[in-house]
């Protein structure tokens, strides 16, 4: 191993305890040797996306969350609720590493050429296992940055850029011509945004505050509406008029939005057709669930005719389906525009240390739109 | 017009006044000549399926009907509750004929060959507006039934067998390789199981009530499931286990049945995993529905993974999606097998104006399973 790289470094570790505990906290661990193909990365910022809450807090009442043990080395412990539990019992007993992606330098190397070529270079990974100070990857799972990148402008490149190419490649495949979007003001939202004006893609975009708004609109959004405004269906359904959307991507899963957007869907739709049928308009309307910021159950009202769908929709299969050109052509996009269409913004820096205060929990638990956290191991 | 063919004839209507009633009355309509390709039918048999209570009741309160007029051309109103009379808005003051299918004699031919050949022949029509003594229908549109075929065993041979055929045919083209189904001792249900053991498919079959478990047991059925038995949870994964199942059309719409069979699938597909995802399994899973027995909402606990799907099904576009080669090649297999795999059975026959007995419009609109009522027009 190069000088200057220790033998060992931390690593954050989620553990599902059989006593009903979630304990989070900083495991000791070796900073392994490349192999032939792999390189190691010493990881200088990875950020807490909502993706990441599920490893890592495993459904825990973080409002319980009790932190022991010195400030750099702090223990946390949460209960989880019955239905968590259950959900979790395959995990029960692993220390589980956490952290879907980050960036970092490159500061050794294995044998092979692919990997050779990126020492000393400013890579993004996305591969899990982030939230440490070291991490060993294959040199193909690496993104190479432009020169000059700042580790935290690489930190979320994958992601959020992803699932917004994601979400535009979605569309086309599927024979849409336009986007709905959910809980839009979010660093996602806010991408998906730069994204579909860069691409003429029209997009309604619905938020729940009305500085939200405010901040799309200045941000060049065209069509935002407001789920808590009273007004609410009849500006959706005039955004939807415009827009002729019948795709909506839905970060929030739970209660009657996904409901609400395939109705107006259908009242454009309806309104459109040359004749009355008691099945609903032949329009095939579509709603995709890619996050669960309401955990209720999703409740449709079903007065929306008979052609529409409703489903999960997650990045690494969507991935898999497109196969890995497809993949490699929208990561070098995504390297290209990483501080202007890609960009993230974040709130608050914090160590590995400082990700495990209660406080800082219980506020990137939240997942509230404009909070974001950015993890800086090294500190 | 040949001998012996009325001028007049009756036709059922049904229409949505601006009063917020429905009113469902006979007409006495023309029986009209038939043009080159089309051919007169003497309607002999016509059912009144589940799809056709859309358009025949428009969502009406029928514990409310009130019937006037002489007993051979009764009219029955029915008040029409606020939500059914806003979804009613584009029928507003047009009569409507109703009835999707049935069987009879053609007794009048155009021109052409095609209409000319079917002279004399007992044919099956699926094209609305059967509910009536006559229907000119274009030749193409019959289906010519095995000679000695009775009205009453060809007249469900549509809506029914091409949507038994279209649910198999649906898990093919989607990669499954097992069936669940709801509300599965209807005719429908009943049909299914049949096909499903000709075609050595397995199926789960979920009903309510104990007598429809002995129902479909003795007609062969393996794995049935009683939603209202305690230990539903158990034996919905049992067969689920067994079976493999990954595609269920569902016949209630609302409720919790459709979530609790992706929440089994999900079971299944995550105890044959060889890891932990956080995500849930990588099975797709999907749930169509295809009725509306439940009209409350779809309530989706989404405790079964993101690899899901749940949508409308719906014949006629899955029909129009497979082509008319393959529509007719299915139409064949019904023909051939209509008293046999693709039989029916009635509770009763009415006349046209039986039909519209408040006590026997509150009976089908009940859609009680085991429950069918067959129109014989000629009554």
């Amino acid at each position: 191993m190069p000088t200057g790289i220790p033998a060992t470094a931390l690593q954050l570790r989620s553990l599902v305890r059989a006593d009903q505990m979630v304990e989070l906290f900083l495991e000791t661990v070796e900073v392994p040797e490349p192999g032939p193909g792999e390189v190691v990365v010493r990881v200088e910022a990875a950020p807490i996306n909502p993706s990441d809450l599920g490893l890592l807090l495993a459904g825990a009442d973080v409002s319980a969350a009790v932190a022991s043990g010195p400030a750099d080395r702090p223990v946390v412990t949460a209960p989880l609720p019955d239905a968590a539990m259950r959900a979790m019992r395959a995990r029960v007993g692993v220390p589980l590493p956490v952290g879907n992606e980050g960036a970092g330098t490159v500061v050794a190397a294995g044998s092979s050429a692919a990997a050779r070529a990126l020492l000393g270079k400013m890579v993004a990974v996305a591969g899990g296992a982030m939230y440490a100070q070291y991490r060993c990857a294959d040199a193909a799972l690496c993104l190479e940055l432009p020169e000059g990148t700042a580790a935290a402008d690489g930190a979320s490149s994958f992601v959020n850029p992803m699932t917004v190419l994601g979400m535009v490649e979605t569309m086309r495949r599927e024979g849409h011509a336009a986007l709905v979007h959910t809980a839009a003001a979010s660093n996602l939202g806010q991408m998906l945004n730069r994204l579909c004006i860069a691409e003429q893609i029209p997009l309604v975009s619905i938020v729940r505050r009305p500085e939200h708004e405010e901040l799309l609109r200045s941000a060049g959004a065209t069509h935002v509406c407001n789920s808590t405004s009273p007004a609410f269906t009849d500006e959706l359904t005039a955004a939807l008029t415009a827009t002729a959307a019948t795709l909506a991507f839905d970060a929030t899963g739970g209660g009657r939005l996904a409901s609400q957007i395939l109705t107006g869907m259908e009242a454009v739709a309806s309104a459109a057709a040359a004749s009355y049928s008691r099945y609903g308009s032949t329009v095939h309307k579509q709603v995709y669930i890619y996050g669960s910021l309401d955990r209720g159950p999703t409740e449709l009202t079903r007065n929306f005719g008979m052609a529409w769908g409703v489903g999960g929709w997650l990045l690494t299969p969507f991935l898999q389906q497109i196969g890995p050109e497809a993949v490699a052509r929208l990561r070098r996009r995504v390297a290209a525009e990483l501080t202007t269409t890609f960009a993230s913004s974040y709130t608050d820096q914090v160590s590995l240390a400082g990700a495990l205060q209660p406080g800082t929990i219980a506020a990137y638990a939240r997942q509230a739109t404009g909070s974001k956290y950015l993890i800086i191991p090294s500190r």
